[in-house]
Parts: structure tokens; C-alpha cells; sequence
């Protein structure tokens, strides 16, 4: 029985700015990680599946209104070039993902679980947006990154590749950090100090210096709370409903 | 009595990756206005406010744990380089913002609003993140672009960025299309269709074809409300009291 070779954690993008990538996926952890084969990244530029001689990818909004829309046509030809390539396929697994304000929110579990699977298609929309019959037609993941809009779909692709490609075995060094983090236990993290021990008349809390590990757990825990009932009442009432029926 | 000078909105960035910047906001829209002077964009290299022989910016965290904290010295002096240049200064305006999962979330509301304003200086922590004195002490507004982690500050100033940028005057050519869109009545936007009219057996709605403006509107806001109850409970909620106060 040979051994299994994991491939690795593939990212394609459709864009109409495909120079946009790497981008800053090309340096520091992730752009470690792909240089080492730990992830790979596809690009593929949806103008180049117009078919007029202006390479035309977008036209007026039915019923009216400011901006243009993507077309279906052109969107699912560049669609079918992907799969053709024989990288998205049925049983290949990697969710289409169409970035959107209209998409539920991204959260750090759909991150995690789209960093344990085999990678993502994402489809990048700019002007007003896509076409909604070709994203009903391939079944696209609609997520958004938060409650705000940007000038296209490329930078919302940046934050979900960097949240996945962190998780990837091996591109960071210690997985306790991650354990900590933000959103673990519906908590935001508590707050972090280092070196100097007085600075500017500021200390680090004592506790911290004290060495008793159980004091020093009890307050990071306090801290979080505190911070999450203050900053996230979402956060903190989940948090709350989820404690009280363990 | 001269003309009043607008200076291009102004963004100051604190990073350990300076290269990633402009990045993908130096080309499409964004690009285009930075070339137009409708903003600049600075950054400062915080590993040169370092002081040692090894230009150490972190350390362990006090009260041990995985990974490393910046120091809240070396993030201090680069803050005060950036003062020192001039460009913050009190009167300036600029709010400082951390971007961290422990913010409080960034929403469309605070975008304008800082596009409103004369820029921004954006402190991109790295590692588990700053030690919170020096972000206490520089009274640092702390955002958080979403419910998830990334591996830097970078790629969500990226996104604080465009955000504000392609509300500048100028930048998207149709104020139209920014008053219709996401969160603009704690609605998410409508299905957007454009031609062909039959595609793959799927027909752009009726509605939108007819020609009746008001018919349009009504199945516009029809259609942003089961989205909005669909994927996002919470703006809902909020809609439906806010509705019910006017």
C-alpha cells in the first residue's frame, strides 16, 4: 500500500484582476507556505471568456438602476474553464464561493473547515455584482466578510485566503497559539503584554508576573469576558446560553 | 480669501511588510485615485524604531503562552516617527486604529465616516499582537474587520482602506450606486440580473422587465427582505425595530 499523498490546499480565483495575486499572499506566512507546496493558487481572468471583440463582461441591470452586472453567460464559461481543467470537479469537493455582502458572515468555523478541506473556488464580483441566475445555477456559497462593502471581491478573497492558509499544517509553527485565540470559546482573546515590565509609567499587571499559572488563567479568562461584554453583547449572549447548557 | 485646499485623504500605515503596500490598491478603482492624488498612502517600517543589533520589535508574553507580543516601546517611537513627520499631529484628526479580532466590529456607518475624515493611521500588529499599554496609552480605537483570524493586520487594512477609498468624491463615478447598495437601510442589497434575458433555462423575473418603476421597487424591496431574514436574523431584528420607531 503506497503511502497517501495529501495535495495541497488549492485555492483557485476567478477576477477580472488576476494581478492582484499573490498580493500580500505572496509574503510572510502564507507566502512561506506556498512557496514550500503547502497551498497553491490559481488564477483565471474572467474577461478573457467574453466573446465580442470588447471583451464585454457586464451590462445594465434588468429593471433599471445605477452600475453594471456581471453576465451569466460570460461568468459560467469561466466557471466551465475551471472545471475542465479537471480541478473542480463533482467529487473534488472544493466549495464555489461567491464573496458578497448579501452572504452570511464568515466565521472563524467555516474558516477552519474550509482550511480542512481540499481548498475553494472563489468568484470574485466587481461593479454591482453577479449575475444571481448563474450563482443559483452552480449552488455558490454567498459569504460576506463583514458589514461593509468594498470595491470588489479580490480583497474580501485576500482575508478568507490568509484565515485559511494560517490553519494549514505546518504554516504556523505552534498550534497552542491557535488554541487561544479569538472566538474559540465564543470569547474575544485577553489582552497581551510583554517586555518592558514598566513602561512609560505603565506597569504589567502584577498577576502576570507572578508565576502562579492558575491565578494567571483565572485572570485572562476575566479579562476576556470583561472585553467580550463589553465590546461584543452578540458574543457575550451566546457565550452565556452556551455555558449555561453544558 | 483663498480656496480652501482639500489634502487627499490621507492613510499612514504601521507594518512589518511594507512591500504588501498599496498591493491590491494600487490598481482598479483605488489604484486609479491614488494616481489621481484623491489620497495617499505612507508607511512606516516599525522593525526600524527597533534598537537593538537584531532590530527585535517582540517578545515573550508576560505570563507566559504561546507566541510573541510587540514590544510597547518600539510601537511607541514608531508612532511618535510618523508624529514627528508633521502628519499626526492633535489637531489633525486621524483617528489611530488597531485592527484586531478584539475590536469592536468595523461597519459601513464608521467607513463613511472616516472617509468623511482626513484619513487614517493604521497600526498592523503581527504575532499574538500588541502589548495593550502602548494601545491604551495612544488611545488607539480598536476594529475588528470580522469573527475570524488572520495572519496580520495587513490584509485587514487592506480592507479599512478600499472601504473608505471608493467613498472619496470622485472615485466611483455614480453617486446612485452607492445609495442603493448593502446596509444602506439595514437591508442587504436586492438579486441583481442583467442580459441575456433567457440564459440555461433560467429567465431573468418578469417584473424587472416590465417597464413599471414602482412594480420594480416593491419586488426590489421584497426580494432585500427574505434575504435579509434568510442570512442575517440580526439586521433584521434591527430593521424591524427601527421600522416600527419611525
Amino acid at each position: 500500500m503506497g503511502d497517501v499523498v495529501r495535495r495541497p490546499w488549492s485555492a483557485r480565483l476567478l477576477t477580472l484582476y488576476p494581478e492582484m495575486f499573490p498580493g500580500p499572499l505572496g509574503q510572510s506566512l502564507a507566502g512561506r507556505a506556498l512557496e514550500d507546496g503547502r497551498w497553491s493558487l490559481e488564477t483565471v481572468n474572467i474577461r478573457s471568456f467574453a466573446t465580442d471583440k470588447h471583451h464585454t463582461v457586464d451590462d445594465t441591470p434588468s429593471g433599471g438602476g445605477a452600475g453594471m452586472v456581471m453576465r451569466p453567460d460570460v461568468i459560467d464559461r469561466a466557471l466551465t474553464g475551471v472545471m475542465a481543467d479537471g480541478a473542480v470537479t463533482a467529487t473534488d469537493g472544493a466549495p464555489l464561493i461567491y464573496l458578497t455582502p448579501r452572504g452570511r458572515p464568515l466565521t472563524q468555523d467555516r474558516v477552519k473547515a474550509l482550511a480542512e478541506g481540499p481548498g475553494v473556488v472563489v468568484l470574485c464580483g466587481r461593479f454591482e455584482g453577479v449575475d444571481q441566475r448563474v450563482l443559483d445555477a452552480r449552488a455558490a456559497e454567498e459569504i460576506s466578510v463583514g458589514d461593509f462593502v468594498l470595491s470588489g471581491g479580490e480583497i474580501a478573497a485576500l482575508v478568507l485566503l490568509d484565515a485559511c492558509v494560517r490553519l494549514l499544517p505546518g504554516v504556523i509553527g505552534s498550534r497552542q497559539s491557535l488554541d487561544e485565540e479569538s472566538f474559540e470559546r465564543d470569547l474575544l482573546e485577553y489582552p497581551h503584554y510583554t517586555r518592558p515590565r514598566s513602561w512609560a509609567g505603565r506597569d504589567v499587571p502584577e498577576v502576570l508576573l507572578s508565576g502562579h499559572h492558575e491565578k494567571i488563567c483565572a485572570w485572562r479568562q476575566a479579562q476576556s469576558e470583561i472585553v467580550t461584554r463589553e465590546r461584543r453583547p452578540d458574543l457575550w449572549a451566546r457565550y452565556l446560553k452556551n455555558r449555561v447548557s453544558k
